[in-house]
């Protein structure tokens, strides 16, 4: 698989260059700044990180490639044929809070693995996909992100779409709050049924659609005027984005379980949150419009 | 067991509202909330929240008694005799954030399970301990502090406050951190060996030991001057408090996964936190004083 490593990983290097660069674009002054990290265990990763920029408040877009012994039981837990195999894990994960509540925040994520076995065959896999979490969401957005996740699922299928629209729904759900993280995207795992050629297209095709999918919202609300009431409903919602990532996310506990670097891990908190007790917002603000219409699923393309 | 439900129930209802009277006297005016609640699988709770004040930010007090078909995977991971058992719980769980840096965050909880099987005889326990976060600690605080754990385990024999003082600093650990999340206390867990009215003493001595371990600090730091760099590094390790919650406290697992009321669990959380990349503290400040000094089990006392 040497050759195919090497592939996947210089895309995935490419990819988080592109990606810094166009968000940077974004950005008068801040730029990211970049730290190469080794693993005793294995591997190790490319961690760059933005903070307090004029459009991004903090962000990060990591690349790592790690080994080690075993799995560790966020991957195995459902596919308890894989416990006690080495791995091999490579991937790009970003996530980018903006200081504007109008603009959402946004996590992306695009993975290699490859499970190994003395006298057994290799299993590898591909996952990723990209979620959008909006404060005070434009329909028109969350449609234009959807019809670019569709964009990028199309050359493989008229199912993928729908399939990995509805994962991304049931996979960032706070079952404590009955609440989606936010208004979704794509979410795929465990993919090698296609073979690998047409899987590493897709990964890529995930990958490339990315800007395309965030950029334009960046540009288009980042200067929209807000003040103190939509800063505070902005913070108490990255609350959210915390349970999130701490209790249900896979790649957040894969990392910290298999003895990642924590600063890289947790570069996806936010900046700044606020919890408030038994806070709702009231019948007929802006507010309750992201609860009752975006805080759960929705068919946004009518496919 | 019912009269015997009936005097723990008892003790907790008036334990929590001797803890919400004697935290209200520091407050000239902010007063705890209160809200009566129910769950459908059975039992409710009575939790109070004070938020805004002088000297607490933000925190709860709670009482819950809950009933449920099967104990949770928390409650079982490292019982499995325990594993679809009914259950029984109650306890009083409590978290304050004050204001003034100067001042630690605290929490204490104490609690009463009882796991049944038809035709089998009731497994009963308790557990509990109190456990003080300071942000700028004082050497004589953490003495004070460790002192009163000490009082209040003394009566059961020598070998209890170590004991439970090294389960502490054990169960308050941030692994991804090599941080434990404060200056420890006590933590105790699975209690019965001793009869039931021992382990029911010594439940209501840690109750009754918590004001006299936590209300001369606050009373005695409450006023003390702090700037903006206090505030800053006192919201960066709420951070800290809010990682150890949502990953590894089994209290909060508990009732998020027992479908508890999640605006009473997450009282616990801070008002406001912030994350930094990669953040150390410079050698020789107060803040590297936190990490080198307290954030790793010291014998407190010499004993």
């Amino acid at each position: 698989m040497d050759n195919t490593i090497d592939r996947v990983k210089n895309y995935l290097l490419s990819l988080q260059d592109n990606i810094c660069n166009s968000l940077e674009g974004e950005e008068p002054e801040a730029r990211f700044i970049e730290d190469l990290w080794q693993r005793a265990e294995g591997g190790g990763g490319r961690t760059r990180v933005i903070s307090n920029g004029q459009v991004f408040e903090q962000g990060g877009v990591n690349f790592s490639h790690v080994s080690g012994f075993q799995l560790p039981p966020s991957a195995t837990a459902k596919r308890p044929e894989l416990a006690n195999r080495e791995f091999e894990a490579m991937g790009v994960s970003l996530v980018m809070h903006p200081n504007n509540p109008y603009v959402p925040t946004v996590h992306a994520n695009i993975r290699f693995l490859i499970a190994k076995k003395a006298g057994e065959s290799d299993i590898w896999w591909f996952g990723g996909g990209f979620d959008l979490t909006p404060y005070y969401p434009f329909k028109e957005d969350v449609i234009h992100w959807h019809q670019t996740a569709l964009a990028a699922c199309q050359p493989f299928g008229d199912e993928v779409y729908p399939t990995y629209k509805k994962w991304c729904d049931e996979y960032f759900y706070l079952k404590h709050r009955d609440e989606t993280r936010g208004a979704g995207g794509l979410f795929f795992d465990d993919l090698n049924e296609w073979g690998f050629e047409p899987c590493f297209a897709f990964m890529q095709s995930v990958g490339d659609h990315f800007l395309k999918a965030y950029l334009p919202i960046v540009q288009q609300r980042k200067n929209t005027v807000y003040g103190e009431r939509e800063r505070d409903f902005q913070l108490y919602r990255r609350g959210r984005y915390v349970e999130f990532n701490l209790v249900f996310d896979r790649g957040t506990l894969f990392g910290l379980q298999s003895g990642g670097r924590t600063e890289s891990i947790l570069m996806s908190m936010p900046p700044a949150a606020i919890w408030r007790y038994n806070w709702h917002p009231e019948t007929g603000t802006p507010e309750a419009v992201l609860y009752e219409e975006y805080l759960k699923p929705q068919n946004w393309l009518g496919i």
